[in-house]
């Protein structure tokens, strides 16, 4: 069971990930530390552990996979999938719109989906069969009638290898405008209806799970590249869309990209 | 002459401007906004006719060129250049690292530079023969003592074109980190010392003039792509960097993708 005193405790872990981070942000590199460290390095650890230590406490039974220190019980029922610092890049370069990725999944299903922007003091919260909320307010992706209408979103070219660089450009190339930049914070623009499409490839398990039920509690719908559900065989190409009906026109500018190649 | 009273002015210019701004951003197109206008396009008109209103008033000499209200007195020595939404997208996107550009040129040069955002709250301001401030504070650039050690950062690989897409492909391979997305905000992060090198193409005049006495006064330095200073008859193209004994690497690195494409 995924209970409200689950998503209210993945809140506090949220709490813990941003007090341990705030203190490295646009730390200076050059005069603040030695070459054998970094600020981003310090910052993942310091709140992974401060996550951890908590849910050593509160959930001693549950499961924990994180970026940093590991997997802990990987056989448990409930496991707690946690990034510190999603958008390690855009840490380093003092932009803040990286993210504390924190996820419960049961059984193997994403329930509860945190993406916290410590600096901005910014938190989407989901919970499968609850509405998403952005601080507390319930937020909705909006309707997008066209791919033309569309905002399209992704972190960057370079994450898209072999021809699916080819495919995002066919799916670009129909869709109003593309951003750069932004990692899971734009999936939680997703959700409050500002973005319409983010199409990304090379994720990996702890990159996705917390995004799930912030995206489909808002009334999104994330799949793989071929459409399909996300899950933890994934191949880390996905696909989330704010308003259900476009899902098959993303598949088919990107499947277009796939036939032309061959 | 450009005086401490133009500096004092040109904070006040970008006060109005964020005032003009903020309750635009993150507004729904779908439910606040009918098609024939945007948020952005509104928040555009709406800091520019602020910003010129107090000059019309406090230096009706002084000529003005704005992205959205043209060009008036274009042969006076002083004239302020202004760019109420540089990053529209991000705007749009509900990303708040746009930025509003500010301006004055005395004989073509620039002499003050404003880039602010009006969301988060963050200004850098500089004028030449000051050192560069953020949010009052003089900041600096750090050093860079060889390109695998830089972080690189461009708005988004569809402003190449042309061979100038595999220019910067060859530089950003040598570079540690390339990240996307930012338009100004990547200048004030290069000016406050967390990111060493911008490149771009595609820029406007009003897109450039305030980044100069920012970069420069943090002890950085810009040029366009053949390494000349930057002036209104360039093409477009520049390179900002943190620490002025990169130049040369940037610009062989371009220089390479020039040649190989030839």
């Amino acid at each position: 069971m995924t209970t409200r005193d689950d998503f209210t405790l993945a809140q506090r872990l949220a709490d813990a990930a941003g007090e341990a981070i705030r203190p490295f942000f646009r730390a200076r590199y050059d005069t603040e530390f030695k070459a054998d460290t970094s600020p981003v390095t310090e910052a993942d650890r310091a709140a992974e552990a401060a996550i951890r230590a908590i849910l050593e406490k509160e959930r001693p039974g549950d499961g924990i996979i994180g970026e940093e220190y590991g997997a802990i019980r990987e056989d448990a029922e409930r496991i707690w999938i946690l990034d510190p610092i999603d958008g390690t890049k855009s840490f380093i370069a003092g932009r803040p719109i990286f993210g504390t990725l924190i996820a419960l999944t049961q059984a193997g299903w994403p329930t509860i989906g945190i993406i916290d922007q410590p600096i901005a003091r910014e938190r989407w919260a989901g919970m499968v069969g609850q509405p998403t909320t952005f601080n507390g307010q319930p937020v909705t992706t909006r309707q997008c009638r066209a791919l033309d209408e569309a905002i399209l979103a992704t972190t960057g070219p370079q994450y898209f290898n072999g021809c699916t660089g080819e495919h995002f450009a066919i799916l670009a190339g129909q869709c109003r405008d593309t951003i750069w930049g932004g990692d899971c914070y734009n999936y939680g623009l997703l959700a409050s209806g500002h973005v319409d499409i983010v199409v990304e490839a090379g994720l990996k398990l702890h990159d996705i799970a917390a995004l799930v039920p912030v995206v489909e509690g808002a009334g999104g719908r994330m799949c793989d590249w071929s459409g399909e559900p996300i899950d933890s065989d994934g191949d880390g190409r996905i696909i989330a869309v704010g308003d259900a009906a476009r899902v098959d026109d993303v598949l088919e500018a990107l499947a277009h990209g796939h036939d032309s190649h061959e």
